[in-house]
């Protein structure tokens, strides 16, 4: 007999993600797999329970987690929740572990193996697997939607008998997936758009897009890219320069997105109040990094608010707000992952502590925090 | 000294248009006119009364419409302000005079000359004062962005290291202005759009903007269109067999926005609650008839409601939704109007009642209802 899957039904407030769909499902079937979905777990994805039973699926409780060998989940699992995991079972999820090193220990004394799909490394095998970039992609998407629809004016310009509707200007602030996603968006919507990034590598993609390109070009501009991929934070100098541009700038603008983050650290502070009040009234703000404290000073997580005269969307969970794609495509991250820990002989989850996605994601491992960035390093010292 | 123009807050609950710009404040003072524009008036449209008092417009109070000569608003004004407004005056709105007889009888009474300005004939000459044309513009390019605001899946289709989004699936019925501009905002997002009409001539129009044409096309569809550019009402017979291909066909999209009006007339049904059962969960549709009854069952006006699975946007007055933008336009189509009535050299208005434009567009005048299709040709009766 194989593994037994257990796909759990979300209990974070606003969570509407799913972690497995209708075709992961069958495949893990294909890997010999027994796999239960808890009952509703896909309502807020437009996956109905009958779907998941179409392709082989049980639907069960969450008392079926107790059997389970391995976790499919969106947010890292509650201290109940792992209470009622069995020890040596498999946890995936979206982790969140930075400044969450108790929920980590408590992850590892249940004696879990926990993954954090976060931290899978940016390398080409690992690309079907990286949930950033499927999510931070959705999220780039629908912040353009959700500021045309809060938008007193039509985005294109629009050639009329009764006069022209000028074109909306969009500012996006960080050129990453979501950011170049975001621009997609708003050109296909027919914005006039700009961007900006720390990196000089993001210049190009940038105007590929058809988006104008705004930065203190400067050396430690061209000396900034790093190699993952990452932005590094910048100079107090440099960032003073360009947050003088960046106001100047932001002052002529209807629509600002911001998409900057940096792992494991607070969101950087990109949109002042000063700036949010030399915008025009009924200009539209949105902070993608609202979960990690913001971009925009003063945005409210889970709220549109009037910051300034600006409408200032802090939606939490954007990818939550498109949750039948994001979680099509992150189930796809996931089941993609577990592919590579499966022994398709016995049916079952066999992880390879050599592998390198498995250094770069788990955390805990047979009783301890194994990850170096939280503490795993520091096990033999102990 | 000018006549002196009036232009007032709106009153009436989420109107959030105003009608007048600065644009077209200037436009009137170069006709030697005093404009007085309310306080706040532009507030829900992003022009405040300082854009206004900019371009010499005097900010006044509810108590000036006493002494306008021309009164400018967006909705027909209410009994109140009837009576505040003096005989003699011209009042230019959106009149909505079909079932509100009355209330144009309420106008007549008070001496006032009042126009309807979406009676504007649809001839070349009038083509930039159609207020019917730019605001269903803006009204269909605001029910796509409320669509993809609600709609749980991106629209475009996204191909990403973890696999396809596909494209969502829109349908829009009435290929008139509404739908024309919904269709192309569909398309720009990405989706795959087909869309239904009764004209004949839509089919080219609609197949010009890269959606696929959806009718039953025998010999009544073919001799349908009608000279004045409406739909007219079909035989319940071809409206059987065109339902029957809807049905099928709405069972398969994603997204129905229905844009079906005929003049003076309830809203036709053409979304029954078999048909939205159909749909797949999560499916949205949007009814931009609503004010008119509907062109779906159970249609909540105002709200998003659930009707068998299907969010229906219900929302009235889209055109609000984009208030700045519909403003612009809707300001543009009323001084357009306006100055086909002003004699320059004496700054003061005077009605041509010879003249087309007028004809069609005016109700009351002297103390009668003046228009045919509101009892006026009636009066010489009486």
């Amino acid at each position: 007999m194989g593994n037994i899957v257990f796909v759990a039904k979300e209990i974070a407030g606003g969570e509407t993600r799913v972690a497995a769909s209708a075709e992961t499902v069958k495949k893990m079937k294909s890997f010999g797999f027994d796999v239960v979905v808890e009952a509703g777990a896909g309502a807020g994805s437009r996956f109905p329970d009958r779907e998941f039973e179409a392709v082989g699926a049980r639907i069960g409780s969450s008392a079926d987690a107790a059997s389970a060998d391995v976790v499919l989940k969106v947010r890292r699992p509650s201290e109940q929740e792992i209470s009622s995991y069995k020890s040596g079972a498999v946890v995936i999820a979206i982790m969140d572990p930075y400044g969450n090193e108790e929920a980590i220990a408590a992850l590892a004394s249940a004696g879990l193996s926990a993954f954090a799909m976060e931290l899978m490394p940016r390398i080409t095998r690992a690309q079907s697997m990286d949930v950033l970039s499927s999510q931070a992609n959705l999220a780039g998407y629908q912040a353009v939607i959700e500021a045309a629809a809060v938008y007193d004016r039509a985005m294109p310009m629009m050639m009329t008998a009764a006069g022209t509707v000028p074109a909306a200007k969009v500012f996006v602030m960080g050129a990453g997936v979501a950011g170049l996603q975001a621009i997609a968006t708003a050109r296909r919507l027919g914005a006039a758009v700009s961007a900006t990034d720390v990196r000089p590598a993001a210049k190009e993609q940038v105007a590929s897009l058809g988006a104008k390109f705004i930065a203190v070009e400067d050396e430690e501009f061209k000396a900034a890219e790093t190699a993952g991929g990452y932005a590094k934070e910048m100079s107090a100098d440099y960032q003073g320069k360009q947050a003088a541009l960046v106001a100047e700038h932001i002052a002529k603008q209807d629509i600002v997105i911001t998409t900057a983050l940096i792992p494991g650290r607070a969101a950087p502070r990109l949109v002042s109040r000063a700036m949010l009040a030399s915008m025009k009234p009924g200009a539209v703000a949105v902070d993608l990094a609202v979960e990690r404290g913001g971009n925009i000073e003063d945005v409210v997580a889970g709220e549109i608010a009037d910051v300034e005269g600006v409408k200032v969307i802090g939606f939490a969970n954007m990818p939550g707000r498109v949750a039948a794609s994001a979680s099509a495509l992150y189930a796809k991250n996931l089941v993609t992952f577990l592919e590579t820990m499966v022994n398709k002989e016995t049916g079952s989850v066999v992880v390879n502590l050599d592998d390198e996605l498995v250094k770069a994601t788990m955390l805990t491992y047979a009783g301890d925090v194994v990850h170096p960035a939280f503490g795993g390093a520091k096990k033999g010292d102990i």
